[in-house]
């Protein structure tokens, strides 16, 4: 079997990403490249890293170029999937990296995003309760996005074991990747680098009522979420401090108990040792989360943090393990679980 | 007047910091520079950032070298300030960048730093209630944490505003001079670039302490604190977020009413205009701490951000600013106020 | 005496570190600020590290606006300079900091910025061999480029002496500032960080000819140079290393000789003791140039080697530095020497 | 066929490197993993990212450990790959990381190492002329080093094209990797970062002879070299900026033939279409080379620059590389082309 794959949006990082890993993966071929602003550039100028594809042309996006694949990767601006995969037809897999399909409620989409509701796709985070089989044989994959992954993995343990009151407290520090290649001044080198900083602080962040999702879900009650995302001077990588309550009763070793059951066997999920930490520099470019959790019992609660890439398990590798899932094939086929460090 | 200044620990960030200040103080002789492992050594090799020193040859740490000058800054480990202090005698003005004499409770301290409690010093963070008053006059100085600065001024005007909830939970990120220039190899270069890693997570890292002792004193009653530091890819810089529950019937209002009335006379921290948020790099090199503060009111808490040069107000800058006011100079005399962006 | 000085390209990066020096120069009040598609926006949303000014408001770039200052200081982009120069009159002060009047040879001009030559102007570089006397009285100055600044103070000593064959060849690391605040792809921090790269390679940039007008002058014949900019993660600083065959005889002892005698009253540049080497890091911030020397013996080379601050000595403060000898102030003040380090 | 292949010196860079590329190489099974000051260690509490290897103990630098094995890598400090190689005896294959078989002038290695040389073993670098036949079959292996595998790709097409006149001019930034793990002061994250800075000026750095030796086998003449490495703000990579002057006659289009015929059928070094320059981002975690060559007309000089991962192309790459080579793989087994950018 040879999957052929497409990828709409390939000039971008998400599309950089998804090239690097499908280059590796043993049952794909690569198939169309789309841009649009970039259409009839050669790949080579616009992603330096990937020289198996340097002479490869960007075609513009549209149902023509994209049919005739396997599967279509969706790595375009929110928005822009839900027309592309309507042309697509039901017959092919649809990957969307972006954030149309992730959300259940209409009324937190269009709060958080200000258009109309597009629906909502099989989820790709095979790692939640039910994650698995929610996309096995299907053919639209809503991948999540970077910062729910984190702390999605941080924290739906405990909430999955009734260990912490439903209020989550997250800070989380990303690498300027996770912010896109449209050239802003506040993503210059010369102002991120050396710098960190908030943003979306107060609760506007979009990925808030995606993490409330997940979390409430776990939690089988509506968790609240306070959420802060920062900048941190490095291209890559998540590193999400979350915390909450513990209920009354919670002990280090039952909090420990559930974060072992829930990633016993999971291959991309790393519960540390107890006394080692999570740092993004360990799976930078790896599909691996490193987890670690502790209950300050001093202050009464439970700290959870999880370090991943923001582009490969937060993007990219989650869309590959996903489609992994959803096309049969060995879950972990193709995808580094190395980090490249130092 | 000129006020002849003395340097113990002048091989170290701190020390170096603070004789970058004190060069441009303009009331202020620079006197003796005391090492340990370096004396003997030319400071223009382990400083080669201060040109006018550089021919200044380091002197070992005694009391006979530090001894006829009007202010001795200690830039010393935690444990060493106090011997060297006691032989100073009375007379001079001591200023401790070190741990020793900032907790007023002898428990925390043994629980923390495993050591008898040497006592307690006048707290050099001048923007505390009565914190001007403590310092006026004095002849020992015990200089904050670099966390504590940043978390107090963060937090103290919602507590002493009696919005907050007594529980804090912080996630701060410094730069790696925070940890000293004792070469150790978690803190090489080559780990620390393009990572983002926490240390001392679930209650254990000493700064906690400080933090519930200005934050409660500010509170009028007892805050628990629940502190995550990070390790962020920059030399310098702290970026504190800080957040609690929001008493019933705090608005958004009444809120940043408190934050201007706080800081509405202070020349180092500035509340910054609603939507505008700190980041590090505008305090790089400055005693400025910039602050922001915001509602989140769908998860029901105040969260407050603050941003400073953990070497500046951090530790050297505040230093000098409390030897203004102790000595009776202008505070804001050789400090700067802007930072060195981008 | 007031000197009331203006500075017109306010919220670009040159602009900003102007202000930072102007700020803390005791001779300095500082006049309007302007700005072309800022005009009319607040500098503390453009310059957060400028607390002091953060209320001002930009005003656009007229004659009109710069009128009735002492001094005025243009950061325009290349090419506006000349226009806003001929309104202000002969009666005021101008510093350009963009390279429209630092060229003698109008065929240079025309070759390397493709428009018409619009003069010379008395260059900015007051350590090079007869740069002060050019500028004291005068009421032009063109501020060196920041890659000439770095390459001339470390060539210059070598050709004045006749120790150097006239074929430089240059390898320079800039920070990305030198390249401005302007939004480029590939100036985003996720392309720079952990990122060196070359560009204008094989003589093709733009401060090419200004290197070769300098250490020709020094040199008394046409110097050839091979110059190479590389960009480095890194926000500021310029490292160049600089190296041409030595002539017959040259001694490490005649070499050595040579850069003490040319630096020795220098007020800002500091000839490094043997077997230590400048580094961008001890001059950040600072109006410095650390400079070191060494003949290769084996290679039969002089390998010369400049740190600077591209915005601080290499343009801002070779401005204000600049201005005072134009003034008659004395030459240091308000300026900085010590860096900002680590 | 799988190869059992042992690393000893697992627990710094080069072999975390090692590990990296062999757990994704199909034919080699890993076996022993040795260290010394680390010995008895978990493998996961010093190389994080390689989750894999995790509960791996890292076991003493013995011969008896090491024996069994079809292939051991050495990444040992210089010095120790003589003693240990010997005691492995001629049957199995001895891939040195190290510096000590590297060249071939026992006075040269006397000169810049200091001690007794061991001998010559068979180059790693197979694209230089000759290189692969060198490797094929054979038992040792020395890898070059990291400096003078970018170096010699970059310049020997145009010496071995005869069109550069033999004085070579070399500056090189390297991520601080290269420097290893052992923590030292000036490697400190707090220093590096922000900074550029050179070391071994004047002819004084270790490679400078292995350069020699790459340039002037392929020139045919004894070619000088001089070398000025420098420190970079990243942990990863290395520019090397090469030039020396063109032969007469030498034009655009034969300079570009050379080198062009030189590298078109490699599988690890690609010359970038003309106008497209080399970074260092681009292969990051790669074993690739990006070379681009440029006659600077007005100088009369040839400019080269390659850009490579200094740990993976630089040393644990071209070590499995020619292992591959040394035992009939097909060359380009197991080993990543694409980079990990941005």
């Amino acid at each position: 079997m040879a999957v052929r794959a497409a990828v709409a949006g390939a000039s971008g990082y998400a599309g950089g990403e998804l090239l690097r890993l499908l280059l590796a993966h043993p049952e794909v071929r690569i198939g169309a490249l789309t841009g649009n602003s970039n259409a009839g550039q050669r790949l080579g100028a616009l992603q330096p890293h990937l020289p198996q594809l340097a002479e490869r042309v960007l075609e513009p996006t549209t149902a023509e170029v994209l049919a005739g694949h396997d599967v279509v990767f969706l790595a375009l601006p929110h928005g822009q999937s839900a027309a592309v995969a309507e042309e697509l037809g039901d017959g092919v897999l649809v990957v969307d990296c972006g954030a149309d399909f992730r959300l259940k409620d209409a009324g937190d989409w269009e709060r958080f995003y200000g258009s109309p509701h597009a629906g909502t796709w099989p989820y790709g985070l095979p790692e939640l309760p039910g994650g698995r089989q929610a996309l096995r044989g299907g053919k639209r994959i809503a991948v999540p996005g970077c910062y729910p992954t984190a702390v999605s993995l941080a924290l739906f343990p405990a909430y999955a074991a009734g260990l912490a009151e439903p209020e989550a407290v997250i800070v989380a520090a990303s690498g300027t990747s996770g912010a896109g290649k449209a050239a802003k001044p506040h993503l210059l080198g010369s102002e991120v680098m050396g710098s960190m900083s908030p943003y979306g602080v107060g609760g506007g962040h979009r990925h808030t009522p995606e993490m409330i999702q997940n979390l409430s879900a776990a939690a089988g009650e509506r968790v609240t979420v306070s959420f802060t995302p920062t900048l941190a001077p490095m291209p890559r990588g998540i590193l999400a401090t979350c915390g909450a309550k513990a209920r009354p009763g919670v002990t280090a070793e039952s909090l420990r108990a559930a974060y072992e059951k829930a990633f016993q066997d999971e291959p991309f999920v790393r519960l540390l040792p107890e006394g080692q930490w999570p740092s993004t520099a360990a799976v930078y470019g790896a599909n691996t989360a490193l987890v670690q959790v502790v209950l300050d019992e001093a202050a009464g609660r439970i700290v959870a943090i999880s370090a991943i890439d923001n582009l490969t398990k937060g993007t990219a590798g989650g869309a590959v393990q996903s489609m992994n899932i959803a096309l049969g094939l060995p879950e972990e086929l193709g995808l580094p679980v190395t980090g490249v460090a130092p």
